[in-house]
C-alpha cells in the first residue's frame, strides 16, 4: 500500500474513531446564501402573516398587513438594523416575488368569469382609456405650472407614470374582501389589463422621442399588432386548446399532481408568452386565468373523501344522498383554485411585503421635495377618479380608487426615465413618494367603500 | 407652457392616438431572465410529468422518470441543442430545486412517525456506522490496487464519497410506493440522517488532514456537540414550541393560509438552524418534519366541507352520522400533509430533474475511465449492501438498496477534493459515473425488491 507521509496510521484510526463516535462535520451541501434565503421566506411570511391578522383586526385588508410591514423590514436601516437590506436586491428573492404577482393574477383569471368581464368589457375600456388621457394630460399641462424649469421630456414622463394601474394591488383588495366578482372589480381589471396593454405604449412612444426624438408607426403597428393577436389569441385559441388538453390528458392519468401540474405550467407559459409579445407577464398570467376558468377538469378530481362518503351513504335513503351530494359538488367547482392556494400563501405575501422594502422612508423627510410629491399625489388620485366616472351604473367611487394605485407599474416608468437621464433623484424620490402614497392609502379606502357599499 | 424644440404638438397627438388605439408597448416590467425562469420550470415540470407518466407504466417510481428526462435534457447539448444549458448553472433554478429537496425531506419527516424512528434507532445506528466504514475502507485499501500511483489523499477522498448516502433518492422511492412507514424504509431514514451526521464529518477531518497535515480534536468535539444539541434538542424542544405555539396561535385566527405559513416557515427554519450547526439542511427539514408529526393542528381545520356535511346529516340517525364522521376523522389527519402537497408538486420535480441534468454523459465514452467507474461503482454498491446486513429481521436487501444512491451529497464530496487539488479530473469522472450508477439503478432495483416483498 502506499504511504503518504503526512498520514500516519493513527490518523486513520483517529478518522475511524471519529466515524463512529457519531461525529458531525461542517460540510456545506448547501451554501450560506441558500440557507439565509430558506431564514428570509420564512421570516417575512411570519411578518407578513401576523401583520395581515393585526390590520384585519382593524377591518383592513390583509394586503395593507403585508405592504406595512414590508415599509418597516425595509427602513430598519434608518435605525441601525441592516440585516434586512440584502433581500431588497437579492436575485432570488425578487424572483419569488415575480412569481407571486404572476399567480395572484392568475389567481385572479381563475376567479374571474370571462363572460362578465366580456359584458363590462365596453365599460373598461372607456375607463381605461380616460384614466390614461386624464393622468396623462393633467401631469403634462399642470406639473409644469407646479413645477417650472424642468425639460419637457420630464413632464412627458411624469405623465406616463401617472397612467400606471398597479393591478396587483387592487385585485388583491377584491380578494382579501370577497368582492373578486362584483361589477366594480370586473371593471376595475378589465381597465387595468388594458391599461397594461395601453398606457404602458406611452413608455415605448415617449422613449422613443426622448432617445431618437421621433417615433416610428411601422414599429408602433408591429407592437400593437403581436399584443392584441397575443390578447384575442389567447382566449380564442386558449380555450380550444386547454380543452383539449384536458380531455386528452385525464385520458393518460388522475390525479391531483398532473391536474396541478397542467394549470400551473398553463399560467407560466402564457405569462412568459405574454411578455415575449411586449406585455406584462402579469397580463398573460390573467388571460391564462380567464381561459382556465372555462375548463373541465371533472376527470382529474381528487375523489378521495367523496368516494369514501358515498361509499358510507349507500344505504341511506335517495334525499339523503342527493343532499350531501350536493354540497360535494359545490366544493367540486372551486378545486382548480384551492390546487393553487397553498403555492400562493407562499408567493403572494413575498410580493407584497418586497414591495413595501422597495419603500425609502428617507425621501419623505425632504419638505420642499415632500409638498410638491403630496400635489402630484392628489393629481394622481383625481385623475383615476376621473376616470371611474366612465364605468356606468356601478359604485363610480369603487372603481375610481380600484384605478389609484400605481405600484410596481409606476416604479418601472420612473425608473426608465431614470435610466434616460430625464428623471432626475428629486423627480424620482416625488415619484416614489407618489406610489408609496397611492399604493398604500387605496387598500384601506376601498376597503372602506366596500363594505360600506354591501 | 415651456416649449420643447424637439417635441411637436403633432407628436403629442401621436401619442394621445397611440393610447385611443389601444397600442400596447415593448416594456420590461420583468426582465427576460425572469420570463425565461417561467417557461424554463413550466418546460421541466412537464417533462417531468409525462416522463414519470411513462416510466409508471413499466412499474418505475415516478423519481426514476424526473431523474431520466433531467439526463436527456442536460445532455441535448451533444446534439447541438444548447437551450438547457443555461438551467444547469442558474442560481435561481438551484434553489428552487433546493427548496424542492427540503421540502421532501421535510415531507418524508410529517409521513414518518417519530415513535417507529426511535424503536428502530438502534438498528439504524448500526446501519450507518457499517455503511460508512465498509465503503470508507473499501476505497481506502482496494482502491490503490485498481488505480496505483494516486496520492493517499486522493484514496481517502474517494473513501468519504463513497461513504455518502443520499436520502433525497430513496426517500422518493419509498414515498412513490407507499412504503415510508415499513420498518425497513424507517431504518434507512434513519440511517441517512445518522450518516449524514456521521459520514460527513470525514469531510472535515479528510479535508483538514489534506490542508493542514492534522486535524483538532477540540474542533472536532465542538462541532460534534453543536450537531448533537441540534438533533436531540431539536427534537425535545421543538414538540414542546411547537405544541405551544400551535395553540397560541389557533386563538388569533383560524384559517388554511396561518396553518400553511406555520408548517411551512417551521420546516425552513429547521433547514437553517441544521446548516448553521453545521448539518445539511435536508437533516433539519426532516427533523421539522419527525416534530409536527406529533403537533395538532385541530383548531386550524377548514372546516367547509366538513361543516356542511355534518348540516346535511343533522336529521340523519345516529349511526349513520357517526360513519360519516369517521370517514371525514380519517381524513382531517392527512391534512397538514396536503396542504404541502401542491408546493412539492411544484418544487419537487425540479430537484430531481436538476439532478439529472448534472449528469454529463460524455464522461461515459472515455473507455478506461468507465471501465475504473464500473469497478468503483461496484465497490459502492456491495459495501452498502454489506450495511443492510445489520437491519435485523427486516428485508435486509431493501435496506442495503436503499442505501446506496450517492445522489448530491457524493458529489459534494467530491466537488470538496476536487477544490482541494486531490481529486483530479480523471478521477471526478470516475466518481460522477459512480454516483449516476448508484443514482440511477437503485430505483428501479428498488422498486422491485418492494414489489416482491409486497
Amino acid at each position: 500500500m502506499p504511504k503518504n507521509p503526512r498520514l500516519s496510521r493513527s490518523r486513520i484510526g483517529l478518522i475511524l474513531f471519529g466515524m463512529c463516535a457519531l461525529v458531525p462535520s461542517v460540510y456545506a451541501s448547501t451554501d450560506g446564501h441558500t440557507a439565509s434565503l430558506f431564514l428570509w421566506i420564512a421570516l417575512l411570511l411570519i411578518a407578513a402573516k401576523i401583520s395581515s391578522l393585526a390590520v384585519e383586526r382593524i377591518q383592513q385588508p390583509a394586503v395593507l398587513g403585508e405592504l406595512l410591514i414590508g415599509v418597516l423590514l425595509g427602513n430598519l436601516g434608518l435605525f441601525g438594523i441592516n440585516y434586512f437590506e440584502a433581500i431588497k436586491t437579492d436575485e432570488v428573492m425578487a424572483f419569488l416575488a415575480q412569481l407571486g404577482v404572476v399567480l395572484l393574477l392568475f389567481k385572479s383569471g381563475l376567479e374571474t368569469n370571462i363572460d362578465t368581464i366580456l359584458k363590462v368589457g365596453m365599460r373598461a375600456f372607456l375607463v381605461a382609456c380616460i384614466g390614461v388621457i386624464v393622468p396623462f394630460g393633467l401631469a403634462y399641462f399642470i406639473a409644469p405650472l407646479i413645477l417650472p424649469n424642468l425639460s419637457q421630456n420630464t413632464y412627458l414622463f411624469l405623465g406616463a407614470t401617472l397612467t400606471a394601474t398597479s393591478i396587483g394591488i387592487t385585485s388583491r383588495v377584491f380578494k382579501d374582501l370577497g368582492k373578486l366578482n362584483t361589477p366594480e372589480a370586473q371593471i376595475v381589471l378589465g381597465a387595468a389589463v388594458l391599461d397594461d396593454v395601453m398606457g404602458l405604449v406611452i413608455l415605448a412612444v415617449v422613449s422613443a422621442i426622448v432617445t431618437t426624438g421621433t417615433v416610428s408607426a411601422g414599429e408602433v403597428s408591429w407592437i400593437t399588432l403581436k399584443a392584441g393577436l397575443f390578447l384575442v389569441g389567447s382566449i380564442v385559441i386558449g380555450q380550444w386548446t386547454a380543452d383539449y388538453i384536458g380531455k386528452k390528458l385525464s385520458k393518460i392519468h388522475a390525479g391531483e399532481s398532473m391536474k396541478f401540474t397542467l394549470v400551473i405550467c398553463f399560467g407560466l407559459i402564457f405569462a412568459y408568452l405574454a411578455h415575449l409579445v411586449g406585455l406584462a407577464p402579469i397580463v398573460g398570467a390573467f388571460a391564462a386565468g380567464l381561459v382556465l376558468d372555462k375548463v373541465q377538469f371533472e376527470d382529474f378530481e381528487d375523489a378521495a373523501v367523496h368516494g369514501d362518503i358515498q361509499k358510507t351513504l349507500i344505504h341511506a335513503d335517495e334525499e339523503l344522498k342527493d343532499r350531501v351530494e350536493n354540497v360535494l359538488e359545490k366544493h367540486r367547482h372551486h378545486h382548480i383554485e384551492n390546487l393553487i392556494d397553498p403555492l400562493g400563501h407562499f408567493l403572494i405575501p413575498l410580493f407584497f411585503v418586497l414591495t413595501g422594502m422597495q419603500v425609502n422612508l428617507h425621501s419623505f423627510t425632504n419638505l420642499p421635495i415632500l409638498a410638491t410629491a403630496l400635489v402630484i399625489t392628489a393629481l394622481a388620485f383625481v385623475s383615476k377618479l376621473a376616470a371611474g366616472l366612465a364605468a356606468g351604473k356601478v359604485n363610480k367611487w369603487i372603481v375610481g380608487w380600484g384605478m389609484a394605485p400605481r405600484g410596481e407599474v409606476g416604479l418601472i416608468f420612473a425608473m426608465t426615465g431614470r435610466g434616460l437621464g430625464v428623471v432626475d433623484d428629486d423627480m424620482f424620490a416625488v415619484i416614489v413618494i407618489m406610489i408609496t402614497l397611492t399604493t398604500l392609502l387605496t387598500p384601506p379606502i376601498l376597503g372602506h367603500l366596500l363594505r360600506k357599499a354591501a
